[in-house]
C-alpha cells in the first residue's frame, strides 16, 4: 500500500485502537475492520492476514517517529537532545502510552512472527544509524569529546528501549529519574560543555 | 504455594514450555495442565487462572534468577561484572532463549494484567537495589569513583532492560558489541583502575 494514500492513517489509527481494545490475543483483522469507517473490503484487498496488517502498521508508525526524531539544521547537541525528549518526553498521555503499550506487545511476538522481526530490526538500526551520525557530526562540529560514536550509539539505544519498556511495566518508574541519569550520562560522556537549560 | 514446595519446579517447568509452545494469546491453564507430568488436579488446587499461575512463575523464575546474580565475599568490580555476565551472557542456548521471549512476552502484558505489574515491578525494584548496593559498596571500598549511586544504578537496569530485549528482537543485535559498550560505559564511569581479564 502507497505511504501517499489518504486512507492509510486510518486504517492505521483503526488497527490501533482494535489492538488497544482486544490486546494481541484477541485481535482478528475482522475486529480491526470493525473499528475501520470507511469500506471493509478494502482493507481485506490489501491485507491478507492480521500479522501483515500489524506489520505495516509499525513500520507507518515507526517511519512517521523517525522523521520526527531528526531536526534539520540544528546543531548536534540540539539534536540529540531533541532526539532523547521525542523518544522519552516527561510525560504522555493516555493515547500515546496506548500506542506504546501496543508496540511494545507486537516487539514481543517478533520471535513468533518473522515480519514483525523484519520491521523492528529495521527500527533499530535506524534509529541507531541516526544515534550515530548526531554524535560523529558532534565530535566533528567539536561539541562532543571523541568517542567511538557506534560503540556510545548501541549504549544509547539501549538505555532508550528499556527506559521505554520500564515506563509502560514498572510501576515504581520515575521518568523524571531516568532523565535525569540519562542527562547526567550525556553531560559526563558525550558534550564538551554544560549546554545551556541544563 | 511454598517456595519449598518440591512439586513447584516441574509446575514452573511446564508452564514455560506451554508457553513457549502457545504463545500467550492461545496460551489456556488446560495447555499447562497437559505439559505436567503429575496430578492435574493439583494445579487447578492451586490456581484459578492462567494469569495467577504465570505470575507465579514469573516471581519464582526472577526469584531464581535474583539470588544467582549475588556473588556472597566477592569485591564490588567483581559482583558487578558477575550481575552483567549473568544478565547479558556472550551467548544464550535455545532454552535460555525461550524463557526470554516468555518473560518477555508476559512483561507486555503488564499493561493489561494487574498481577503482572506487581512482579515486574519487584523484579526491576530488587535489581535496582541490588545494583544501588553494589555501586555503594564499591565507592566506600575505593574500587569505584564517587557517582550518584542510584542514578548509576538507574541508567544500568535500563541499558541491560533494553539490551536482553533488543537480544531477542533485533535481527543486527550483536551481544559481542553490546557488552564491550557496557564494559567500556562501566570503564568509563565507575572503575577507579582497569580490572584484569578487560
Amino acid at each position: 500500500m502507497s505511504e501517499l494514500d489518504p486512507g492509510k492513517q486510518e486504517i492505521m489509527d483503526a488497527t490501533f485502537r482494535a489492538l488497544s481494545k482486544h490486546g494481541y490475543g484477541d485481535l482478528t483483522i475482522q475486529r480491526i475492520a470493525d473499528e475501520f469507517d470507511k469500506s471493509k473490503s478494502l482493507l481485506y484487498y490489501h491485507y491478507d492476514s492480521k500479522e501483515e496488517l500489524l506489520a505495516d502498521a509499525v513500520n507507518y508508525t515507526t517511519q512517521q517517529f523517525i522523521d520526527e526524531l531528526q531536526l534539520a539544521d540544528a546543531s548536534p547537541t540540539a539534536q540529540l537532545r531533541h532526539l532523547v525528549d521525542r523518544l522519552l518526553p516527561e510525560t504522555i498521555d493516555s493515547e500515546q502510552r496506548k500506542t506504546q503499550v501496543a508496540l511494545l506487545e507486537l516487539r514481543s511476538q517478533v520471535p513468533h512472527v518473522e515480519v514483525y522481526a523484519e520491521q523492528y530490526t529495521e527500527v533499530d538500526t535506524l534509529l541507531k544509524e541516526t544515534l550515530t551520525d548526531i554524535i560523529e557530526n558532534g565530535i566533528a562540529q567539536d561539541e562532543f569529546v571523541d568517542v567511538d560514536a557506534a560503540r556510545e550509539a548501541e549504549l544509547l539505544v539501549s538505555i532508550l528501549s528499556g527506559m521505554r519498556t520500564r515506563r509502560l511495566t514498572s510501576a515504581d518508574f520515575s521518568a523524571e529519574d531516568a532523565r535525569d541519569a540519562l542527562h547526567a550520562h550525556l553531560t559526563a560522556r558525550l558534550f564538551k560543555q554544560p549546554s545551556s537549560g541544563e
